[in-house]
């Protein structure tokens, strides 16, 4: 027990309410406070006592604050529970013997909360402090979207040397990585902001004739559209793909905050046909297999200087909802993280 | 010379006015007369003269007549110039060492006209009189349609026994063999029209409810969807795809008649991140490489008596604008081809 007292105050955010559409707000969203005993007597066998050090937020949460059981992506959050998150945490007290007090570990599913008790089954990893790479990098280039464009570049995009190449979203936490995994592949590479030493940038909530942005940018085509925005977007890339094309599409932000019937239909899918494209949508959980490989040749960049992150770091628990909208804003550079506390 | 004078009279269609919106009608597609020496002569060396036999009457022909240079399939065809179609003929005199008078021939572009003068190198194979198989049926399961049906199903959707299939616009060339070939293979098949011993079937004209019909067909999802309807049939389809479901799209006969920015937008494509599913647009061009190992492989099952084709014959080179009318109609029973004569 690092000085934690034998009974905490924990914040947490829970589901009061769902928002079908646009931002979810403190009329969906509200924190709570609960007394959380660290007793070693409150601790089930093969659990663990965890103190919430850092939350990484991600688009995919919105999916699932909806309250639209569509059967796509994972399922909602239940109205009064606590939700979950990728995030980091801190072992206070550990009834199980692969973690001790002290390990800083990480789950796809912990609650957004202070401090709370966890199986130890669900721990999918720890922080390593030998190998040099902060938290908040295992949430950014080594977690949920450096996994996403991983998957969307080196397995489904498979872009070859000299191939333009398009993201969309790029501020935000997946278009970096991707953007800098093209890169290495040796893409032209454009995506949404001019950041990280692309080639050229711009931004889906500004740019209002995509057409003739991509006319513009594009003037040899497209052979990789990473999609995570959707909608109009997406219809203009598809008046610009090339023959073979490839569109790895990891979500479609732009289309959250609506019913699907409400969304932007996308007109012009025979240019799949004329100029045989694939488009595959993916959740990351589907490829956990290749998490592995990810890892290994992701901290080698990391550590080759190749992968670079960017962090829009927000702080305390309270802060949820504000990093939460920033994702759907123009505001958002870089991977959305709360640190509750640092390491 | 088959009997044939030295000089013909040979109507062909022409192209005289591009048709943006709706199916093409006399407005668009006209037929003229034209006088064609047939003396040696007038034939130049590597080429042959041809007598029409039968026209494959192919959807994707329309979209050669929007006038609309979207860059997609072909090229339009060219105003006052005579359009071409994938046929047979009857080489009438030959100035090739690889054909002799009398030799009944295929291409993917002869012109639509009863008699023609064609460069030797354009004509992709002979019908083979010992095999059994009628010309039709080279210009149906062994020609547009049944290698349109080998890729999307063999290459594209590669379902697996007890799979779900549902094949749209089934009636049309396409979906006729796409059934039998996901027959062949276990799979659960369901398609537009009843035909050919298939489970089910239901007629995207005339079912409104596509949501309720799907719901009912396939309480199990889909596995792979063959698409060449379109619109609100893809999105109704997205809507009750399975995991890693398959959309191998060669066409999208309900969207050809309209300007894309008047088509049906589908607005639920973010299903596709949901379940991980890969829709791909192709044409048969792109996979001639394959076509042998078709070609093979349909001629065994034609012989095993796995596939059976139906035709839908029109009369007569006048009938062109009717058999290509007859494609977006209800009333199309099977593979379309014009039989100018018969063998």
């Amino acid at each position: 027990m690092g000085g934690e007292a034998e009974m905490v105050e924990s914040q947490e955010w829970y589901m009061a309410a769902y928002a079908a559409e646009g931002v979810p707000t403190s009329d969906h969203l509200k924190l709570r406070t609960k007394t959380l005993s660290l007793a070693p007597d409150s601790i089930p066998d093969r659990h663990v006592a965890i103190q919430m050090l850092y939350i990484s937020v991600d688009p995919y949460l919105r999916t699932r604050m909806s309250g639209l059981n569509d059967g796509l992506y994972f399922p909602q959050f239940e109205i009064n529970q606590v939700i979950t998150a990728f995030a980091i945490g801190r072992v206070v007290r550990s009834k199980d013997s692969k973690f001790t007090e002290g390990d800083v570990v990480i789950s796809p599913f912990f609650p957004v909360a202070e401090y709370f008790v966890a199986p130890a089954e669900t721990l999918i990893g720890k922080v390593d402090p030998a190998d040099g790479i902060s938290p908040p990098e295992y949430l950014s280039c080594l977690g949920v979207p450096g996994f996403a464009a991983w998957v969307g570049i080196e397995v489904l995009g498979d872009p070859k040397p000299g191939s333009n190449v398009f993201i969309s979203a790029a501020a935000g936490g997946v278009g970096i990585f991707a953007g800098q995994l093209a890169k290495i592949r040796g893409c032209r590479v454009k995506l949404l902001k001019e950041e990280f030493g692309y080639d050229d940038a711009f931004n889906y909530n500004k740019e209002t004739d995509f057409d003739a942005a991509l006319t513009r940018y594009f003037p040899n085509g497209i052979d990789v559209y990473l999609d995570n925005v959707g909608g109009k977007m997406l219809e203009a890339v598809l008046n610009h793909v090339n023959h073979r094309a490839r569109i790895p599409v990891c979500g479609m932000i732009s289309q959250y905050n609506k019913p699907w019937t409400e969304r932007e239909g996308v007109r012009n899918l025979l240019n799949m046909v004329g100029k045989d494209v694939r488009m595959e949508g993916f959740l990351v959980g589907t490829y956990l297999d290749r998490f592995g490989d990810f890892g290994i040749q992701m901290k080698n960049y990391i550590k080759e200087g190749k992968i670079s992150s960017k962090h829009m770091i927000f702080n305390g628990i309270d802060s949820f909802l504000e990093s939460l909208a920033s994702l759907f804003s123009s505001s958002n550079h870089g991977k959305v993280i709360i640190q509750i506390r640092s390491e």
